[in-house]
């Protein structure tokens, strides 16, 4: 491999930004040119994967010393993520005391509040006065405090009694009682809270960290917000990558391999392509009105597909809202309501526009031949129907999937249009038989 | 309008799962019935939006009380969000030192760092002692410091020149200078930063606050993490509903009124509409192959679906990626490489199913008539062709879109579904043309 150019004077600033370029052997030797303090910076910064990539590239000695720069919680990330035979000699680089913290933290789930949480947070008791208290603090945060935001009240049993912001320690008299100051009603969240939950729960309440607890109300850890930045990105991702109609993926677009990429395409596309081969039979029952009028042909995407698109956008609208937790599963019938105006006011916009544009053409070319007019009302009526049809489908079935307990995201566009297409065609054919009536006997 | 049932006992926990079918009557009288701490804690959670509901229903005395409650950064929210003509009788509400520091955060727009930043934030000078400075900041917080991680060393001009977390303070010696502590090498950004950049450079740099700075280098303000989720989950939400085929909404589903959210709507579907009746175009260019062979016209769904889905997972894909800073303008080289043999080994798959379900069919039920063998052919190259075509227009849509300067994000899958269904039903005939060439002429 060839050595990289300036080698010698390159920054962490100079290599974010090609840093996606890069590859496994270009990165762990652009990591060996940093200064250490750049080279904090960088590996800190990176993502579990980018880390575990480095460190895989570095001797035993780099990597121990590493490792040992992460935090507990970020360290559980990274042994997360290894396959299961190589843990077990990555945890024997940690000291004895975070190996230990670190193992309590592999027994939770990744996306838990346990498996999220630092167990270092600043503890203190109710009896302590605000200047011992302070004093006791600045003692624990020469040890291996993270952060300091709040300090937690534990009584003699480790339990969660109350909660003091380091403001207001600071803002108190410093001979009076911490329990004078502490607020008792403190939120906090079992161990086993899904990560979307507690997302949820740090919008309500506009807190920089909460504490996590066990069933007998001991604390266990602290969730800090800006891992909540995290979750709130990766949900996202996993919504947008369902929405699109796929599997979600578990690692940036760039890093996923071919077969595993493959794997999550394929299984949505074939499931929605074989769901889409009823649209050929449905076509096959209404053949012989193709043979007697080709024309009806000629609109059948344009038909299929306002369906799909105005499913699209209201299913989408619903699985952000439902996401978000703006709607919920008693809302359907306000929603229905709703949409129903929507898919009645969009297709008829969508009618007027199909209408003036076969009536323009047939003026230009005639393309239409004699029944013109016949045509462009089963196409006007045909579209308020699909595009009404669509609105509902695609509003109504994140709430199914819900309850019937799916991820709502799974509701996506394609899946919806697929529904529609089908349904789509038999509105239209039903339409074109009514109004074409002497033309398809 | 009838009083809400056990109304006495009523707390803010009992009002935030019902809170969104409640009407703003309703939502004002629940909040009269809060006793304060619980109506401060409710009040402080709720969204820009259903702060200024609430504040219209009050009384101009209440009004000036919770309005006295509020941040600056969130008054400055609140204030945006009114009809301007309101703004000024509110803005007189607050007391004269925060007025004027919420009139200097109107200036900047909602979306920038300016907009988000909060004024308030602990300056302390680089010669005094550690002592000093923890002293002077335990005064400061008990001003009206909002939150206090970090510790922001002024020189004169108030320009930024260092920057001590209140960890670091702690830990240090108490006889030294703040200047031997500090560090000096401060991340900042500027007031005009948009929100997207400023959260990704929070996502770089895991800090839990940013300080934001003028073109002098004077410092003007903080933006702390916990505002940058809202920013990351109104991001999604604008990419989410773009993706979904539709302008994305300023306010949530439920609260979006009638009138403005048609115009959402139905903007970007009449848009696809008009893009579609090509295919109504397309579909006339080869009525008279139809003619000949009305089997033909049974797949059209099939296949252009089966386009527009595969190019919906790519260009989600790659939206996301982009927005996440995974994939860049210059990776589109690399990212077209990966999404043809995508779109190969996808096509490959579908083809297959289709083979397979027209040879089951037609031994079954002999729907496909004398040439099924060469009609089965022409659906499954063709199924190649639109497949790798509807990943190849989806992944490079988004970089067109981005290096036009449109956001990514408007390449949705119903916009890319459009221009693959066009151009899949040219592939389609053209391959039909030549397979079937004996039928046709």
């Amino acid at each position: 491999m060839e050595p990289l150019d300036v080698a010698d004077r390159i920054t962490a600033e100079d290599l974010r930004p090609i840093w996606s370029a890069m590859d496994t052997d270009e990165r762990v030797q652009a990591f060996h040119l940093l200064t250490p303090d750049d080279g904090s910076d960088l590996f800190q910064s990176l993502t579990v994967l980018d880390q575990v990539e480095i460190l895989t590239g570095l001797s035993v000695g780099e990597r121990r010393l590493w490792m040992r720069s992460l935090a507990p919680d970020d360290a559980a990330d990274v042994l997360q993520s290894l396959p299961p035979e190589k843990r077990e000699a990555w945890l024997d680089l940690l000291d004895e005391a975070t190996r230990r913290e670190v193992r309590v933290l592999l027994a939770y789930a990744e996306d838990e509040a346990g498996g999220l949480m630092s167990p270092r947070f600043a503890r203190i008791r109710a009896a302590m006065t605000v200047d011992e208290a302070i004093r006791y603090l600045r003692k624990q945060i020469q040890g291996h405090l993270e952060t300091i935001y709040y300090a937690y009240v534990l009584d003699a049993e480790q339990r969660l009694i109350g909660v003091v912001s380091i403001r207001e320690l600071f803002a108190a008299r410093g001979d009076g009682p911490v329990a004078d100051v502490m607020r008792r009603e403190v939120v906090s969240v079992p161990e086993t809270m899904d990560q979307e939950a507690l997302a949820k729960v740090f919008a309500e309440q506009d807190l920089m960290a909460i504490p996590v607890v066990d069933e007998e109300g001991r604390m266990k850890g602290i969730v800090t917000v800006d891992d909540i930045v995290d979750v709130v990105q990766e949900e996202a991702t996993e919504d947008i990558q369902k929405l699109g109609g796929m599997e979600a993926l578990d690692a940036p677009y760039l890093q996923t391999r071919f077969l595993p990429m493959l794997k999550k395409r394929a299984g949505w596309l074939a499931a929605l392509f074989i769901g889409e081969t009823l649209t050929a039979s449905a076509m096959a029952h209404y053949e012989d009105d193709m043979k007697k009028a080709v024309v009806l042909a000629l609109f059948v995407p344009l038909i299929i597909s306002s369906g799909g698109n105005s499913g699209s956008q209201a299913s989408t609208l619903i699985i952000r809202a439902m996401a978000l937790g703006e709607v919920r599963l008693r809302d359907w019938w306000r929603i229905i309501q709703r949409e129903m105006s929507f898919g009645i006011a969009l297709g008829g916009i969508l009618a007027m526009i199909g209408l003036v544009r076969i009536l323009i053409w047939q003026g230009l070319f005639h393309t239409y031949g004699l029944h013109y007019l016949k045509v462009a009302i089963t196409v006007a009526i045909s579209l308020v129907g699909v595009v009404l049809w669509g609105t509902m489908c695609g509003s109504m079935l994140p709430f199914v999937m819900r309850r019937l307990g799916f991820d709502p995201a799974s509701a996506s566009a394609p899946f919806v249009a697929t529904l529609v297409d089908v349904s789509g065609l038999v509105i239209y054919f039903s339409v074109a038989q009514v109004v074409l009536r002497g033309m398809l006997v």
